[in-house]
């Protein structure tokens, strides 16, 4: 296979995640990483992408010929932008999430990657495991799940519960990660309720930030969204609760659940299960049959890159990509609307691509 | 063990699984039961407590000397008006949940047995498994579990979803059921939270009615509840959604969870899980650990009627049940009210005792 070169622009922990998957992707190689710093990016390219090119500016890297995918992990705050210029040299785009904290910003990501002819893509891994095609299937049969009605998710991750953690954490400035926990972890959780309703846009959504700091960026979230129909989907995330990743998707017969949705708990080997239920005789007790479904699996976030990386070298462009990521982002913002709004119902459609 | 003397009132189908318990308990007998017609007493009689009396109307078991303990399944909307009766024959009462659909009908409840001084407590069952004491002892493991932060469970139950179920079940009449879902199914949710934060009362509650009858019956609803100190507790209860009855307590450290919280699977064992987890290098995996932990107990059910008989039989009052059941109702009520007043926070404190 023809390897594609990628570039990293910007030298954040969250960076090494995908130089691991990219050392393992069959089809793609980091050919260079840029950071503001000669020495930072120098260090980064010896400890994750050993023979990369080192650059001391994100320019260098945007005009090194060989970088056909710029992998964006930039705080949301300063993502557009970049996102804009290098789709202006005509390379694709692997984003981090959320897109961007307002809409006037997504659409302004998208619109360039559409007009130059990029392709974009959202960092998204669990979407690339390869569960989800046997999931869909389970969801599919109206025999035996039935039609679909409610989706729960959760992603919880403890970053401690000190303030001074919240005041020195770049996940926590209004400016550069203007919404936090919902944009960080809930983007997980609202991919997943459309990937099961099938991307579907919900009627109205409502959000409540139950803990924040103190310019109003959310620590702790729950929100609810209505879907047409009477189906519905809710979330809660969380930097100050310990790791939870669980989702769940109920059918009118069965409940399809996982325990690890966003990153599967071991590498080569994953799981879901299908649960059904009764009561029992005089209700004293409630018969359940849970049945739980091993998947091996190659590891997701490398499933990513070579799914990103063959659409380059083949020369296509896969429209689902931009189209979801927008979409994901068209609900982050109407949600962060609810919740500056006190948790008041608002339609997506008022921020509608 | 002295027997102490039963009497059902009222032969809906939700008592036959209290007259199980009574069969298994050793301190306790279903001397009597009643019906508004003679025949269907004598009907329920043969089927669940074969040697019973059976009387044609509520009056005359309530002036049967040998029935100490009434157990009382009738429709909420009728509950309290027979509960004060009851207690005003110096009868011990196990009511049915809720109390009561308003407030003053559960003050005045919870009042008459006080003052008649007769032992009231309500049909929660699972406040009686064994189980419930290990977990305890997990909660309070500052060392491995840390505070408890969060408390998230659901209980739904699948009823049909065609309209003529809604329009002709009596779970689905203001006038009877007047909080349908939350009160039928949201009720174990609350009590397990409120166990969970060891019987503090949140400062202020939500909730959502995401479906209802035409008369405003909640057939499908959401809620969160906010404790001191940053804690948080939220729910889903449905009629329209298959069997689901988890339960999940979150600590800084580590997450304990059940799926069977309100009736367990089986009669004699049943489990709980604790679940801790990490991010893994360069986050490709979260490595969780999951140990669960399998508690052999009596049926709960026959534990809750033997609680309360013995009580009875060794002339003993209980004050925690009455508290509990009056606390758990004002949550219900400040429920409600913010459902009415879509989704406004509400405090409970509106509703004090």
């Amino acid at each position: 296979m023809a390897e594609v070169g990628w570039g990293i622009l910007g030298c954040a922990g969250i960076a090494a995640k995908v130089c691991a998957a990219l050392a393992e992707a069959g089809n793609a190689r980091v050919v260079a990483v840029a950071s503001r710093s000669q020495e930072k990016a120098e260090a980064f390219a010896a400890a994750n992408a050993p023979g990369a090119r080192a650059y001391g500016s994100y320019e260098e890297l945007l005009d090194d010929p060989d970088v056909q995918v710029v992998y964006i992990p930039l705080p949301t705050g300063l993502r557009a932008d970049w996102v804009v210029k290098v789709a202006e040299k005509k390379k694709h785009v692997l984003s981090e999430k959320p897109l961007a904290g307002g809409w006037p910003d997504t659409c302004r990501m998208v619109e360039a990657c559409r007009k130059e002819g990029v392709q974009l893509m959202d960092d998204t891994m669990f979407m690339h495991h390869k569960r989800l095609e046997e999931m869909r299937h389970i969801l599919n049969d109206q025999e035996t799940f039935g039609k679909v009605t409610f989706v729960n998710s959760t992603f919880t991750i403890s970053f401690g519960n000190e303030e001074d953690w919240a005041k020195g954490n770049i996940r926590m400035k209004r400016e550069t990660e203007p919404l936090g926990c919902i944009g960080d972890l809930g983007w997980y959780c609202v991919r997943f309720a459309l990937w099961a309703f099938d991307y579907d846009t919900p009627e109205l959504v409502r959000c409540d930030y139950l803990d924040a700091t103190e310019e109003g960026v959310p620590l702790h979230a729950v929100a609810m969204m209505r879907f047409s129909g009477g189906r519905t989907a809710s979330f809660d995330c969380s930097f100050r609760h310990c790791l939870r990743q669980w989702a769940e998707v109920v059918g009118e017969k069965a409940t399809l659940s996982l325990d690890d949705f966003v990153v599967p708990k071991t590498r080569s080997t994953s799981s879901y299960s299908v649960m059904t239920g009764a009561i029992g005789e005089k209700a004293l007790t409630f018969p359940q049959e849970k049945t739980t479904k091993i998947v091996e699996s190659p590891e997701q976030h490398t499933n990513l890159v070579e799914c990103l990386s063959k659409l380059v070298a083949e020369g296509k462009r896969d429209d689902f990509w931009p189209k979801v990521a927008l979409q994901t982002n068209q609900l982050m913002v109407a949600l962060d609307t609810s919740a500056q709004k006190k948790g008041e119902w608002v339609s997506p459609a008022s921020f509608a691509p």
